[in-house]
């Protein structure tokens, strides 16, 4: 894993992940639930969890890097704009930074829709261990 | 919400809710599943997914504060400490800063584990909508 290496992957917001992940943490909030509440807060439908996201990071660390021995030790996120059931996410992550001397990698990554907007974005630190 | 206003709300890392992140999000890394493997590099057990604390925070965010119109606008977390299965954690969490002007709402929040130790900690920012 070098500096500059990139990765791409595709994630889609299912409505089983969507469900899934409410089931999982109880996460009910009407925002996320509630069609009507959400459109008058001026949304185009429920707003998926933004921690779905978090979700897929998890799997592109732990199961998408050429090496395995590796663990999270710091996340940051933004979230631009709002991601809608059923939204293809493509995450495009690179390498930020190398820092041998500890064994730590920084990504950078961007979650980008089908119409090519950013929705959200940030920092992934990572170990060898 | 005020400035300094304190929330705090057990979670544990049960079997199933473990077994229900790997399932919806096939993060297998043998961090997580393989205890061998785990104890080689040095920890007491499988790893927990860093990322099953950033579903809590998704529970605390959208069910346990006093107002229920809200949206995360970022996230960072940074994991001090393993967290290994069964393990209980505490999240303490209170309002940084009111920016009234934006309607944002600053919070800062740690998790500790039932020895007192912070495994982890970070910084949530949410929109009032």
């Amino acid at each position: 894993m070098l500096k500059g290496d990139r990765f791409t992957h595709s994630y889609t917001v299912s409505p089983l992940i969507h469900e899934q992940f409410i089931e999982l943490f109880g996460d009910r909030n009407p925002l996320h639930t509630d069609e009507p509440f959400s459109r008058r807060k001026g949304f185009q439908g429920r707003v998926m969890h933004g921690n779905i996201l978090n979700g897929f990071l998890s799997h592109f660390i732990g199961e998408l890097l050429p090496i395995k021995n590796v663990i999270i030790q710091s996340q940051e996120i933004k979230y631009y704009r709002p991601v809608y059931l059923n939204d293809e996410l493509l995450l495009a992550a690179f390498i930020e930074d190398v820092h041998e001397s500890v064994n730590v990698v920084e990504f950078k990554f961007n979650f980008s829709n089908t119409n090519g907007v950013r929705v959200a974005g940030g920092k992934i630190m990572i170990g060898i261990i």
